[in-house]
């Protein structure tokens, strides 16, 4: 009788030892050999999962974006964050900034992936998976956008889609900054920047926080 | 005697060739041999120039860093740009945006460089030339704040400190955006973003355009 392997088990296990890896000694530690090592399995037994190093950077980076979608679905499933419209639209933007050394290590695997990614010649593989990560983060910001918008927390006269790419634009321009200078762009002032760029769309007209909260609720993302 | 070799004018043509290599091939085929071939000369000559893959990146980093601020010289010794506030601030920035495919070209060395710097364990040479050429931009960015500031062109109460870092970060991310999505985040709707952004930090009082013509010649930046 073929021995049956759980392959889904065998995956979760390679996950954990791909990310043990990964927040000890970075992305660029990460091969094959190191991994099974590190799982205590043979190098053939993990290029089951992935039988190359552009397999593996894809194996990183679909690990990180379940990381990342998972504790935003975990955020709405506890009934969204409370608070002002700041407060809970930074606490999901926060999911997605290098704020610990968790989120800091997700980064890299983003980074180093989204170079491999440029790397290819035309649209390969690698760069169709950086597209679906680079889509969901947009589609998070545009969904907090249009809750701001819906619960009447907004200026007048915003262009909601160019202020969705704003957002967007500014999350991936702090985390790079936080990866190329994390002493000068520390998490404290990662918070603060953020905080003042919602504030700066936000109507002047104070706010029922009540009427934030429950549109809030509005805000669901899938996992990636 | 010795023969006598003109350092600087045999850089400057391994320079064009690493650059030729780039802009047809990308960062990723340059390599000491391919560079090599390019300019018509032995590797290890080309070696004298860049020893290994690494200080190739640096060279090519550094050309992209004085490409960069030989244009924004340029640009000031024409008397800097002439227009609105918002006109003047976004001339200079889209410098340093990827909005044809030379400035394109130039970011692609810059994201292969900062995912290898981000791979050297510690602070690396490499590393110390990304923070030298980020600090650069952020400078730029802090200059043309202030000519804003100066000129009274600015909203009340803005942070100026926070606002060039977030003007930063901004301009990062769209570039960021712009190399992984460039069907999405066109030149257009870069240039559109960032004179949506730095409109948002001016004041709605009108403001005579000579004031800040006068004031923006203070806008000076030494090349890399």
């Amino acid at each position: 009788m073929p021995k049956i392997v759980d392959h889904d088990a065998r995956r979760e296990e390679i996950a954990q030892a791909l990310w043990r890896v990964v927040r000890r000694d970075g992305i660029r530690a990460a091969s094959v050999r190191t991994i099974a090592a590190e799982a205590g399995w043979s190098a053939g037994a993990v290029r089951y999962y992935f039988p190359d190093q552009d397999g593996l950077l894809s194996f990183a980076m679909e690990l990180v974006s379940r990381r990342v979608g998972d504790r935003i679905t975990a955020l709405t499933a506890r009934g969204g964050a409370k608070g002002s419209p700041t407060v809970v639209v930074l606490r999901y933007l926060e999911e997605a900034l290098p704020l610990d050394a968790e989120r800091k290590a997700e980064f890299d695997v983003w980074l180093a992936f989204m170079a491999q990614a440029q790397a290819e010649s035309g649209a390969g593989t690698l760069h169709d998976t950086v597209e679906t990560v680079h889509n969901g983060l947009r589609e998070l910001c545009a969904e907090l956008v249009n809750a701001l918008a819906e619960a009447g927390a907004l200026r007048d006269g915003l262009d909601l889609r160019l202020e969705v790419e704003r957002l967007h634009a500014l999350i991936d321009g702090l985390a790079l900054h936080a990866a190329i200078q994390p002493n000068h762009t520390t998490a404290t002032r990662l918070r603060r920047l953020l905080r003042l760029h919602i504030d700066s769309l936000l109507s002047e007209k104070p706010l029922q926080t009540k009427d934030f909260s429950s549109t809030e609720r509005q805000v669901r993302r899938k996992p990636d």
